[in-house]
């Protein structure tokens, strides 16, 4: 018989990591361990001699970056005794929250904003099984209800807020190291409520300063023009962008991503609503992964800054996708150039579509 | 500086097993190494002293099983001088298609049913650029097509005809016996064009075969009752069923997969679209696992089983999750029964709401 190896999830494989006991309930669904993809195509049409990969994040169970911070939050939420968990989100999170009280057996309240939520991410909430409530307001007005609620009523606040939920997701940077062999040079990210820059930097320094590598990346986060608050210096009043899991104009972890940036000589910047279509476009038509809009923001960043010459060749990079891009398919659909083809069910019809677009 | 160690799919790691050369370009997205996830609350709610196992395909790249098939496919294809690729689909293999074909920079062909594909499939083929034709007819309409259009036109079916995607495919047996450490004593599966059961006995055959374990699984086969030729014992012409993936009623592996139940002394079944939702909302609500309708039919499956004695307890078992939900949004929608609470953003409103809803 060959011996087991069944991964169960980064908690149980960082556990010397993360604040847990050896006898914690884990509250797992497998999560981490997403592919580090290294792209063909795109550094080819850039022309400059790159190491590019994304780390595709949306391989998660809730197809988004959030189930490594959600799985150390419900852990620690079950562990405290709680039996309910509360967030705002703008979909991702909520729909991961969902999934690991469903597995915990506890209620979940989520809070998202009126009609600006992307369809995958609703479905998901909705069939956990949690509560949703749609309010009349966006993610920063449902981010300061979770803060009084969570004063007057008993619930567990697993916003990013909760310290639990960047102990998670600072594996990320953990996986990509043991990927690598190292550090990469640049790391580029989507930056919204700015936790997860904040999570990566923590990874990244603490493999650091035990000394399993010797050197960090530089962080290069970037938010949509419409929902800059990193940009303009203070919080937006309403943001707005097509990159919903982005739109967030007061961000929870502000002095933590500004601290990120600067030690590590890092910088943020800006992409229109159709340069982040564009990227994400790209990104599926050259190299086949699909993610979603705020995520091909780190592609966008990338590309830029790789073209500028601000990244020098020879540099390796990682770009995060945080979701896949399943999350929001009307997005998808409605920017893709060529609708299908309406054709008969004949061999004739079929051969001359064929012959009009086989590339030569 | 720690050894890299970084996935790179499923070709490069069991290449020894695979017909491929030392010097084949390997197109992949890192597919494979999905997660064995134990089931924690089903068993406890059927009350049988069982250990079930979800393999979530769902995670594969383009959330699906037929990334592990279509990394072969597409591999060979481009080895042998092929620039276009084509697959009748009911929308996963058309996504998984076009994904890889995008990656390896040729065109993918893809034949659809009007109107009955998921809409995140149909999102995925449009974002990845390939040719969408969309036919007057449904699925078996299609491949009849495919097939007649490979002898006229220079392109490469990647359909599981293609001998290359049960290759593929097939290491989804070997993963689960090294994840067990054993192969399981029954393995759950949807059953629709028929290719992954066939996939899947081979893979366990062969590792029984060279000695890595002494035993294979019965194979448990289960159909929707309106889309179900096994059952029937020979094609049904108008497959319906909510569950898309497996509305199919001219299996292609029709003698292999019957092969594979007798060899195995395992079964086939059936279930009404209203069992297959039922069981989809329960491995949502209680383990916090979100697949396609059809994935849902192995849990309903091996349900029915274990509650009847045909699985008996002390069992293990491994349900195949061939799709992850989001490819489905809309059916998720429509079949779930809280709607999002429309509230206020008011602390009072949202303390109410909880109330009213909290387990206690």
């Amino acid at each position: 018989m060959p011996p087991t190896h069944r991964y169960t999830g980064l908690i149980d494989k960082y556990r010397d990591y993360l604040p847990i006991h050896d006898d914690t309930r884990i509250i797992s669904l497998g999560e981490g361990n997403t592919p580090l993809i290294r792209l063909n195509n795109i550094p080819k049409l850039l022309k400059k001699d790159i190491n590019v990969y994304v780390k595709y994040e949306g391989l998660n169970p809730t197809c988004s970056f959030k189930d490594r911070g959600m799985t150390m939050a419900i852990t620690k939420a079950v562990e405290e005794g709680s039996r309910a968990v509360i967030c705002a989100s703008t979909g991702n999170t909520s729909a991961s929250a969902a999934a690991y009280a469903s597995r915990a057996g506890i209620t979940a309240f989520v809070i998202i904003p009126d009609g600006k939520i992307a369809l995958g991410k609703l479905a998901q909430a909705m069939m956990h099984g949690c509560v949703v409530m749609q309010i009349e307001g966006n993610f920063d007005a449902g981010m300061s209800l979770v803060k009084e609620v969570a004063d007057h009523a008993p619930v567990t606040i697993v916003n990013s807020i909760n310290p639990y939920r960047l102990q998670g997701q600072k594996t990320a940077a953990f996986e990509i190291i043991e990927e690598l062999g190292k550090a990469p040079d640049y790391h580029c990210l989507p930056l919204g409520n700015a936790g997860n820059i904040s999570a990566y930097w923590m990874g990244y320094s603490e493999f650091n300063q035990i000394g399993v590598v010797n050197q960090r990346p530089k962080m290069c986060a970037y938010q949509a023009s419409g929902s800059a608050p990193f940009l303009r210096g203070h919080p937006v009043a309403n943001p707005e962008t097509i990159a919903t899991a982005i739109r967030i104009g007061n961000p929870q972890s502000w002095d933590k991503a500004w601290a990120a940036q600067k030690e590590s000589q890092g910088w943020f910047d800006e992409f229109s609503d159709d340069e982040i279509l564009r990227s994400q476009k790209l990104l599926a038509e050259k190299e086949g992964i699909f993610c979603e809009p705020a995520s091909a923001i780190s592609i966008a960043g990338m590309m830029r800054d790789v073209t500028s010459g601000k990244i020098p060749e020879g540099s390796t990079i990682v770009c995060t996708l945080t979701g896949h891009g399943l999350k929001d398919p009307d997005t998808a659909i409605k920017q893709s150039a060529k609708p299908p083809l309406k054709i008969k069910a004949e061999l004739n019809d079929v051969k001359a579509a064929i012959e009009r677009n086989l590339k030569m």
